[in-house]
């Protein structure tokens, strides 16, 4: 009987190549399959940052996503149309562990901080071994970007997604020190509405491409655009105990 | 007339030392002048984690807290000794600066999220050009080693601290999805109460130690001891969307 394979999944951190962990750069330069979720016609971000890294005869399994904006979040078909598609990823990646063969899957950031590996990990935990490499995320490569700290002393930290209700960011947002917010893109302009409401835009940044070659670092209100790039971040520092 | 030496603020990440980023290893290894902070009478934790790749001949700078818990942090004198503190070690990071060398400090996770170096960049922003190195977060490392994603779909994350008062802690428990809790050391009981309160404690998990050596990852209400180290970290998985 052969042995199942190892599933990886391998924290990338915020963009820049170099800050991956050594064990990540480790694992993706020795891979022999790696899988990766994308959008489709994009190279995807995740295979870029890692890109340099692959060994010339790896085997590239593309993980592409079936919606990324078409059907709302609110469609009961939206997350049918996911979960169909997470365990046919999963059906792919099985071909492969039940050879034998050990599969790194890279995940942009941290893997286990939002994102998609985990929609793969709940369902394959009692399939394969998994190992799970922890990676900066892109909010801390967004905070120093901006060349301060985030939280100082006992600040509260909140992390707060932009398609919430914009009742509910503004609950949020009036009792945290320092905030982060993610998942912004197409509602950013409810995001920017609870910030005012709340007091914090003046305070804000808005942080896009963070530790890569493009990475675009501005206060909030210097931000003329009316849409955010989905991977768009916005920051309001801490202000707590500094001696 | 020489030019001023660069401070780079390099995240070490959560224990581990191969979880580093691969530059932060490569600056570590080419340092000629390495400064941490430490208790007094211990070779200091970020000390250990980078000490594989120290170069033989470094130059250690060690930063040896003059107070931890000796002092409560409501006394004003706490305040006031470690302001002094911070500009003495800036005193001796400036003699190297100052006559054209370069100096790595290494920082315990990310440079910028809590911790000490951020005393040391606020007060040599004007003086040297200073790099900071983004690092995974001890919490990064302990709800990988949980095994479980912290956060999913729209979650909301706080992150509290354990010297917070009690009513605090409820309130901003109360209202969040995921929970990280740091800070925690002789403030356990009173954290321990407040997730009760909360309804979260039979939810909750402690990591000790996450990625290294002697890690510990247990159900809060399997762990039994009155403290906790002051780098234990208590978690609660948030339960969102998963398609």
């Amino acid at each position: 009987m052969k042995n199942i394979g190892q599933l990886h999944g391998v924290g990338l951190g915020p963009g820049a190549t170099d800050l991956m962990s050594v064990r990540a750069d480790r694992l993706i330069r020795g891979a022999k399959h790696i899988a990766f979720f994308r959008k489709m016609g994009s190279k995807g971000h995740a295979w870029t940052i890692a890109s340099p890294l692959l060994s010339r005869d790896v085997n590239e399994i593309a993980l592409e996503y079936p919606v990324t904006t078409e059907i709302k979040l609110t469609d009961p078909r939206y997350n049918e149309v996911l979960s169909e598609f997470y365990a046919n990823c999963c059906n792919r990646l099985k071909e492969y562990l039940g050879n034998g063969e050990d599969v790194v899957v890279l995940c942009e950031g941290d893997p286990f901080f939002y994102g998609s590996f985990m929609h793969l990990h709940s369902r394959l935990a009692n399939f394969a071994r998994i190992q799970v490499v922890p990676a900066t995320t892109g909010m801390s490569g967004a905070w120093t970007a901006t060349g301060q700290p985030i939280t100082w002393g006992d600040d509260v930290l909140t992390v707060l997604m932009g398609t919430m209700p914009k009742e509910e960011l503004v609950y949020q947002m009036n009792k945290t020190d320092a905030l982060v917010i993610m998942k912004i893109g197409k509602n950013y302009q409810k995001v920017k509405a609870a910030l005012k409401e709340a007091n914090l835009f003046n305070r804000a940044w808005s942080v896009h491409y963070a530790t890569m070659e493009n990475q675009k670092v501005l206060k909030l209100s210097d931000y003329l655009s009316e849409e955010m790039p989905y991977f768009g971040i916005i920051l309001v520092h801490g202000t707590g105990r500094r001696p």
